[in-house]
């Protein structure tokens, strides 16, 4: 088998080359946040249907119980675990985000490695490099299609993070450059999902495939199966196929030396992250203002970029629509001046304070917003007008959550789910999980007794 | 659960209400039809090192074995089997066609619903009837979509085949009109393949691949999962985001009435469908001459549409490209008059005689030739020229397989894998499958022993 030229190429003698040693303190720790991050999230969610259902489906098809599904006793196989793992991690839009693509790195990247590491008994070292790794190639990869990607419809999430799923498994196998290129090639006529299915568990479907078929891409590699050479930037290739001419620079250039991967940020609220803004912008102004009575605002404008008009401008119909709503985004912020998991559930929904709210506000294109920010105006029945433009909201890069501020969401999430006895013991097995010969023993903590 | 509007709401109303006694003779001697062909190219290739390594990695991975993988001892998990069993199916593009999109409904719809049947002891009437309404599925959402689909990269056969064998594996497990259209409309996020990636193992996993999802597609929708009400059509939906603007009639009109999957042909030679026109054609000039002297050849042109143009004008460098090549097409019907499995292995490859005519071969647009057509233009070193037109080649709607050569075809692939002795019987059960109360007997003749 030979190393194929072009970005496959590229991308997979970067990623078996890539030694341990070479990553740095900072690296290191940010892989550690997105994995505790990660996991937090999906322990959240132990007990929500939409988890419960996927682990029921898996389980029938399940091979050899070797790997945890967080929060959920009994194991399944890699390739099921990995995907009820994912789904869980990126159920409430809670988890985290590399903004330029707007991928969720974690949910399609981590499990899947977390999973492969269980069933060999490898250590944490190893589980980190390999996110490292395969959270940069799903990152760069998306950088080469953004933003024409998503805008056409695709979830970069699921069709970047295959790609990623299937470099950073390769990397946790030990696979040769030239296995490794072929395991992306072959992730590239696996990837898929929709925008338009965002709105429902078909979305879940897709992330939780990214994650699965990441692995089934590098154990077929392994096994000898070979990709096209151009199978990213081919003229019939992934990226020309999905509507968008590749940048392979944005791909390619500084490849080792500037790490997307370190550029990923965790969410301080469970919606998407484009509507972040917005909850600052109306917590900035309730701040100003104190509480209000909804009846003494008359109207509320909210302008942003044409993702955020894309994403959130929209009739809510459901929970899930909650999360990715510029109307209840606003709500939420000036009425209840919090954004937490409960903020987005149905009786949310069904809050007719909220409701009548959310029926005053309107979403205004602004080119000359940068993406992820916001700015809303608001026109009280007294006649005041207030305005409150955020560029960088909490838990963007500019001003990323510290330390105690993830710990504290994992712990949040960890009493969601049921295990709040159980959290510090989980927050410290992660945080040393680079030291960990064998990442056995943390993955028992993440299991339900 | 209540049933979506627009593509996926009709489709799966369609699915769920057909009835197997309103199917006609003539459609269900086409579903046998389609199977036997189906199984037969799979028992071809049992021993392929492509299959067997497929074969390995899902056993790695496999539940509960109740599913046989064709020509294989041991059975595995459906999907794993399903995942096998398309790779194998489709791996020498000896199996069928649906001309007008160029879909091979077989290998993705097939084996998910023998897998499933098998696991659940069901008869074949239902599979019969499953495939028929899974393979006029795939047919309808590619017509809808093509030729746009295919000419920008997409491996038609696995991106539409994975809506078809979810709607055929909805309508085995029985699910309810709304639940096949969310089973359809979680299909289109798993959607995936591209042409660039035809040449190599990377197609065979998106072919296995559709095979496999089909099924989880349908079973997560039995478990509750939704889709988008427009996951098809929407404006961020599958089609859209796959570069069409769907035509959405060319996918509903006639449902039930005029079925696609009735016009679905079965291959004679072992080669992409476009090229059987471009060996008929040269067999037709060897018929005229008689067998001939490479070096009596002085040059080959080869005219077709632009799809015949775009897949098989190409350097031949391993055997996979001799498939999908006008010029070893050409230069086997002149040269040898045959254009069996054999003749499209590595000897042929290497083969001087072959290599030189190859090398005289070129190829030329001509848009006034149909889809499947091509005319062959032959100079002779003695300055006699020679034409052959060949608009409906051997097996095309037009002059379809008859009973005995798929009889015939069914032999000869049972003996190239090795079941010589037992191909009697198991043209016996496939044609008896309308008529069986359990499949699992006729699936075991079709295991090793």
């Amino acid at each position: 088998m030979t190393l194929p030229p072009g970005a496959t190429g590229r991308l997979g003698a970067f990623v078996a080359a890539s030694d341990w040693r070479d990553i740095g303190p900072a690296l290191r720790l940010s892989a550690v946040r997105s994995v505790l991050n990660h996991l937090g999230c999906a322990l959240g969610v132990a007990r929500d249907p939409t988890v419960r259902a996927a682990l029921e489906v898996m389980r029938a098809c399940a091979g050899a119980t070797t790997s945890t599904v967080v929060g959920q006793a009994g194991k399944l196989d890699p390739m099921g675990a990995a995907f009820v793992n994912a789904i869980a991690g990126n159920l409430l839009d809670y988890d985290d985000t590399h903004l330029r693509t707007v991928i969720h790195p974690a949910a399609p990247v981590a499990p899947p490695l977390l999973a492969l590491a269980e069933q060999e008994g490898l250590g944490g070292a190893a589980v980190l490099h390999a996110f490292i790794l395969g959270g940069e190639v799903a990152c760069r990869v998306g950088n080469g299609v953004s933003p024409g990607h998503y805008a056409r419809g695709w979830h970069i999430t699921s069709t970047c993070g295959v790609i990623g799923a299937a470099a950073g498994c390769a990397k946790l196998l030990g696979l040769t450059a030239a296995q490794t290129a072929h395991a992306i090639g072959i992730a590239t006529s696996q990837s898929g999902g929709t925008v338009e299915n965002l709105p429902t568990a078909a979305k879940n479907v897709s992330v939780g495939g990214a994650a699965r078929n990441g692995i089934l891409a590098a154990l077929l590699a392994r096994a000898g199966y070979e990709a096209a050479p151009l199978a990213i930037e081919g003229p019939l290739g992934w990226a020309r196929a999905m509507g968008d001419a590749p940048d392979v620079a944005a791909m390619l250039d500084g490849l080792g030396t500037q790490w997307e991967i370190a550029r990923n940020t965790y969410k301080p609220y469970p919606a998407g992250i484009v509507f972040h803004a917005v909850i600052d912008a109306c917590l900035d102004l309730r701040a100003q203002l104190g509480a209000l009575r909804p009846e003494a605002i008359a109207a509320v404008e909210v302008a942003g970029d044409a993702l955020l008009l894309a994403r959130g401008d929209r009739v809510v119909n459901n929970a899930r629509d909650l999360r990715v709503s510029i109307h209840h985004s606003a709500a939420l912020g000036l009425l209840r001046g919090t954004a937490g998991v409960a903020d987005f559930e149905e009786p949310a929904l069904a809050d007719p304070a909220l409701a009548a709210l959310r029926a005053k506000v309107t979403a205004r294109l602004d080119e000359a917003l940068p993406r992820g920010a916001a700015r809303v105006t608001l026109r009280l029945v007294d006649g005041r007008v207030l305005e409150a433009t955020v560029t960088h909201p909490r838990g963007s890069e500019a001003r990323p959550l510290d330390d105690a501020e993830l710990d504290a969401k994992f712990r949040a999430n960890a009493a969601l789910g049921g295990f709040a006895a159980q959290a510090e013991a989980q927050i410290a097995a992660i945080r040393a999980l680079g030291e960990a010969p064998d990442i056995r023993p943390a993955m028992r903590l993440l299991a339900a007794r």
